[in-house]
């Protein structure tokens, strides 16, 4: 049985490099062309499957010969693919990724919308959300869908949400449920009702999001990189007994910088960043390892052209541990 | 035996519509997502075949599955592909084009340099070359490839060529073999060494290329149109005496206007208005009559996203029959 659910899009991906987008009406010639399974769901199940993780994949496919492509190349990957839905008659989705010299990336999505997971797909996707530890969300997909998961998390899963909820119902499910709640900088705007105009606003808005039931926070901030926030208790998922804290679980947060060099192509880090600290947590990492690890895996992704990750447990080990000391200066810890 | 060899590129066409191109960092979902065989060479030999004309294609795939499918299509599309060589270890081209509302295209091109034909490829691909009544030239093609060609020509062979030559040598073999030479306003400034300013200008360089072996010169000048200018002589591909003259065929020349509505992607324009006019030479109409079909046909290929045509000659003379009289105005003719 899977470790991890995730339940996301699955599709392809087309990577094209080029130097510099031609005006309208112009040509260029690609520099690069990478063709690779893709879609956030599949972003994540790949990384957690690099960093061995035992992990299952909730999405839907089309019945094109993408679709069985998809599925083939993530069996392939180690995913579990036996929850995802080949829908008759759809088209697999496909992401367009164009990335300029200097890492700035355009994408052009397209996600037929029968491709996108219903509450029916979920329900007929079998036992493994029933018997996940980590139920990982992304709310991209419809709300039905994200409610539907919810209702079918065991009682001991650690329930992760990244993105931003479809709606009202759906945004209060999440924060009811979930024990990790994580959104870039547009979803932040959007889970919070304004945007985050900087460090200390996000973590006013943390501590609201924190006090809604969530216990692990991570708001994106632009350029001073991740506010990672969490209050005190027993490590989420652990068995504990009532009112028992773990000491790494004290309340706490943490400004993780983003890592590496300047970024290639930024697809994928979100997804990446989330596989590697749910990895951590299952891994009984405290949440400061958590995110740092988080940050090393999303450093590794954007340091290629495309979204899907090439993650080497001991390369991320050897990041941190040569950014952490510099980066300590950024690092404020312990608010409780 | 096919009538027409054309000598061009084979790939895959991805065309996605926007609504409008993001800023860098951003995404935007795709209004319509078509995947079809394409390629400029693909392109003219589709447009042959549905102007009824007997058509074998010259051209390289790679031997991914792209190759065999594009190899599939284009059998099915009825064109003879007994002369396109299936490169082993090659990646068959992608020509990804991305058209916003408004008809503002860009083209990102991954033509892999072995899918480009070599002069060996020519001397493999059989007798089409040999026991062809027109070869057509797309002069993106490296000019080995289409001095190679030249050289199977039969000297009875109505020879046509689009584009721009990539060398001196190549320019000199075109000039001194080919029948018809068709450029678009980028490739006119390389042909004829200058850009081209107006119509004037065009009348002036159409004069000097004619001067240098063409029966036929087509110049594109933006907004106005093609410049179409023909010389005396029996018709082009006829059996004639000496200084015998077609009377369709004395000096003359012709501005033929962009037919039809706004485009809403201009990718194949100018691969279909040569087959048009290749379709009307073999069918012996005279060359206005035949600049009057390759500007309906363009028109017709440019109301639709994406560049493969789908010509239909009713539809085409109805055109036709609507804009002549409207752009009879627009229309000087007989300069001999």
């Amino acid at each position: 049985m899977a470790d991890v659910v995730v339940l996301g899009q699955i599709g392809r991906d087309l990577v094209l490099r080029v130097g510099e987008l031609p005006a309208a009406g112009g040509s260029v010639p690609a520099a690069e062309r990478r063709e690779l399974l893709g879609g956030k769901g599949v972003n994540q199940a790949v990384a957690l499957a690099q960093l061995g993780v035992p992990v299952a994949l909730v999405g839907v496919v089309g019945d094109d010969r993408a679709g069985g492509d998809a599925l083939a190349q993530a069996a392939a990957d180690g995913i579990d693919v036996s929850g995802v839905r080949t829908r008759a008659g759809a088209t697999t989705a496909l992401l367009l990724d164009i990335v300029e010299d200097g890492g700035r990336r355009r994408l052009v999505e397209d996600v037929p919308p029968d491709v996108l997971l219903t509450a029916g797909d979920v329900a007929a996707s079998g036992s493994a959300i029933a018997g996940c530890r980590v139920l990982s969300l992304q709310l991209q997909q419809p709300g039905a869908a994200v409610r539907a998961a919810l209702e079918r998390a065991p009682r001991t899963a650690v329930v992760v949400a990244d993105g931003a909820p479809e709606d009202g119902p759906t945004r209060d499910a999440v924060l009811a449920r979930a024990d990790v709640v994580r959104a870039d900088a547009a979803e932040a705007e959007l889970l919070v009702g304004r945007p985050l105009a900087d460090v200390d606003d996000a973590r006013e808005a943390a501590a609201r999001l924190l006090a809604a039931g969530p216990r692990l926070v991570a708001l994106a901030v632009g350029e001073p990189g991740d506010l990672v926030a969490w209050r005190s208790g027993p490590a989420p998922g652990a068995a504990a007994g009532p009112g028992e804290v773990d000491p790494a679980w004290a309340d706490g947060e943490l400004v993780v910088p983003r890592l590496g060099g300047a970024p290639v192509d930024p697809t994928g880090a979100g997804d990446v960043w989330v596989a590697a600290l749910v990895a951590a947590l299952l891994g009984r990492r405290g949440p400061e390892e958590a995110a740092w690890l988080a940050a090393a895996a999303a450093a590794s992704t954007v340091s290629h052209a495309g979204g899907r990750p090439a993650l080497d447990p001991e390369e991320l080990a050897a990041l941190i541990a040569r950014e952490r000391d510099r980066a300590a200066a950024r690092l404020s810890s312990g608010r409780g």
